[in-house]
């Protein structure tokens, strides 16, 4: 299973509709994608290292895929659709990252054996 | 719910043991943490944006607990040792995060109704 982050980097003044976010930009996702989206989780961001740091994202998503292949095809041919919704919700520019899930839920090892 | 987001950046010669993080770091923290960590998840950086561009960060983990007060309390006494460990697996300092759990896993948003 894979893993793609998208992560909204954190600076003074950067403006986030995180209702927008979960109510409408990834729920967009989720129906374009169909079933080449297992699932996404949302967070919002706190802090950093310490209470007093700022977190260096304002928000992320990642959404959990069967391969590189099943993201691609599914998220490729609405692509432009879904970028043109992020003006919607936050003038900053996301940071991606694509990754192997090498644990997915460490609750979940001993049944399944990933942990080998 | 809260996440912590411990995450490695990548840089040119950057040193990481994805097997030690695995099979060592992340069981010693949930040893260390017990109860106080609802279950963790491991991503291991496969590539940025395109796939010739390079994963922002090496490799991440996310500790899942149920309040900030809960992870302090549970993390904090072991913060010392936990750390001490990382020179073992690699030679990068990592960005920490705290975030709110907005959305867990939306795969389960039609049962628990977090997505009012």
């Amino acid at each position: 299973m894979i893993k793609v982050s998208i992560m909204y980097p954190n600076s003074p003044g950067a403006w986030f509709d995180h209702d927008y976010y979960r109510d409408h930009h990834l729920p967009l996702i989720q129906r374009r994608m169909g079933a080449g989206l297992r699932y996404y989780t949302i967070d919002r961001g706190l802090m950093g290292a310490t209470p007093d740091a700022p977190s260096p994202y304002l928000a992320m998503c990642h959404l959990l895929c069967d391969s590189v292949e099943a993201y691609q095809s599914a998220f490729g041919p609405h692509a432009q659709e879904i970028r043109a919704d992020i003006p919607k919700f936050t003038d900053v520019t996301p940071v991606r990252q694509i990754s192997e899930v090498a644990v997915e839920n460490s609750a979940k090892l001993s049944t399944v054996g990933s942990h080998a």
